[in-house]
């Protein structure tokens, strides 16, 4: 790896060869590279831009990839510089239906002022967290205007991308129900924005319905995180209708958060969470790279398996020894 | 609470009162809970008795509720004594369909051999899969021949079931596509019997052609982590059609596996990880409780907030000075 504060300002002026290669380095869990990516990510602190970040859920199906296409090939068309990031966070990886490849949006990935991160290949558990956050942080030091953190599965990832971004977008299926959608009422209430795609074809009047329907309960049933009830809209993102009242209201959000203090206060509170699951991934890994922790822990597992020891008790046993020896 | 190990004996005269109370100690995050749930679970490794543990899980409104209802009642009919139990790993909880719940099971509920524990109605971060386990482990100590653990949401609740179950049962809706149901390949590799459930009406022809398509496919394209493929068969859990074959085809996998010794490596292997688990979660736990640390860690988030400094090297830091000073 270059030179690390050259690597930082080349990131700063958009480079994307750069960029990419930022990425990568904050990916690796090499000891030697992840004290680089800290160099790097305090080299790139300085930088004072904001892109807005927006999370993006939605079940298996609703037409996620080509939401990212149209309205990322939407907002490029305006001039703005989109970058695209994955969050996945369980271990379970499927072979060719998973998130950042380029060529799920291939137009959005031919625009020079788009940037799509194919997510890592390899899930190793514990870091993922991690290298998502750095990863936004790099794009926004690029200068993205928007970036877009698409999640893969439903439940815990929505949950690690709503701690890195400053509003989140859910994607329904018209009129499939929640329950079919998997769509439990916990992350509705993570919404800020609702949108009823594939409002086109015979399922037009399904999605109108849905919308009536939502808009007629959101008083009463649902309050979203950041301030009042999420917004409802439909859209096509096939046919690419509804997209301009999508940016807009999109925008009219970040507009409302700056005013209020959410904004920061969110970023701020971010920023916190992060630190203390830094502290507990810290902790562990080099816990486990004390010397005589390894052997212990295999000599516990022998005597689970011959002794019927119980795991709960044999685990109190060497903490207890390892924070007996250590203190003081 | 009672003498602990009069609740053990309790518990193995499977009283439901006590395995009830039992669930309910170790349910418990308060320190001396914690250690009476441990003497607890002392008392009834004793108990020598094998259930057989099913993981069940499948995509909200795939109809595991009505299968599990139809499939306990099948089985309490046989004589069979069954338990049913709920894992839920994400923080977050819809408010009235999650799993658990006697009302969903009103037939089940009421039979003298069926026990439905319903889920904890809050959910302790990192404490989840510790107390599921430990409820598995009391009902096979109870005396009960299955346990059904069946699983909420898509993704990490699977794996955390599977690292408790001796086998695991996927449901599927007929035809409605692997993508719209969620299920992404890794999940269908962990499953030794895929159930095409709803083949009943207007839906069972589809059941069939879903049946024969993957019967075509599985030979090149699955394999399942116990012993070859996973088997595939129809059922209508409405309709209670289907459940002699789903109940042979898991007790003839069940002896095979105590044959081929798959069944004891991996429950070997599954408290290896165990001992893995609650070492990670204990060490977390007692760290945090360490004097000062809490201190130290809102003073550092003041720092990242007012001097902009970097949470990543925040976290380094902190755990560089505490490592230091406490060892040797």
């Amino acid at each position: 790896m270059e030179n690390i504060a050259e690597l930082a300002k080349s990131v700063m002026n958009a480079d994307r060869r750069a960029l990419s290669q930022a990425i990568t380095l904050i990916e690796s869990s090499r000891d030697d590279h992840r004290i680089q990516a800290m160099e790097l990510m305090d080299h790139l602190r300085s930088s004072d831009r904001k892109a807005i970040r927006v999370g993006l859920s939605g079940t298996p199906g609703v037409g996620k990839s080509t939401f990212i296409e149209s309205f990322g090939t939407y907002l490029t068309g305006m001039g703005l510089r989109v970058a695209v990031l994955a969050v996945d966070p369980s271990s379970i990886r499927s072979g060719g239906s998973i998130l950042g490849d380029k060529t799920r949006m291939e137009r959005l990935a031919r625009e020079p002022n788009a940037y799509i991160r194919p997510s890592p290949s390899q899930t190793h558990l514990g870091g993922v967290a991690r290298r998502s956050r750095e990863a936004v942080a790099i794009c926004e030091a690029a200068g993205f205007d928007t970036i877009l953190v698409e999640t893969v599965g439903v439940g815990q990832s929505e949950i690690e991308a709503a701690s890195m971004v400053d509003l989140f977008v859910l994607l329904l299926l018209p009129n499939a129900g929640d329950e079919l959608q998997g769509i439990k009422k916990g992350i509705l209430e993570m919404a800020d924005l609702v949108l009823i795609n594939k409002a086109d074809g015979h399922l037009k009047k399904d999605a109108e319905k849905s919308l009536r329907d939502f808009q007629g309960a959101k008083n009463y049933t649902i309050e979203a995180q950041n301030f009042g009830s999420p917004d409802f809209l439909c859209c096509s993102a096939l046919n690419r209708e509804g997209l301009v009242e999508v940016y807009e209201r999109i925008f009219e959000k970040r507009e409302l958060l700056h005013k209020n203090g959410h904004w920061i206060e969110n970023r701020q509170n971010q920023q916190k969470q992060w630190l203390r699951m830094l502290v507990d991934e810290e902790l562990q890994q080099r816990f486990h790279h004390q010397p005589g922790i390894q052997e212990k822990i295999e000599i516990l597992e022998e005597e689970i398996i011959s002794q019927n020891k119980l795991p709960s008790i044999c685990a109190e046993n060497l903490l207890d020894d390892w924070f007996t020896n250590n203190k003081g």
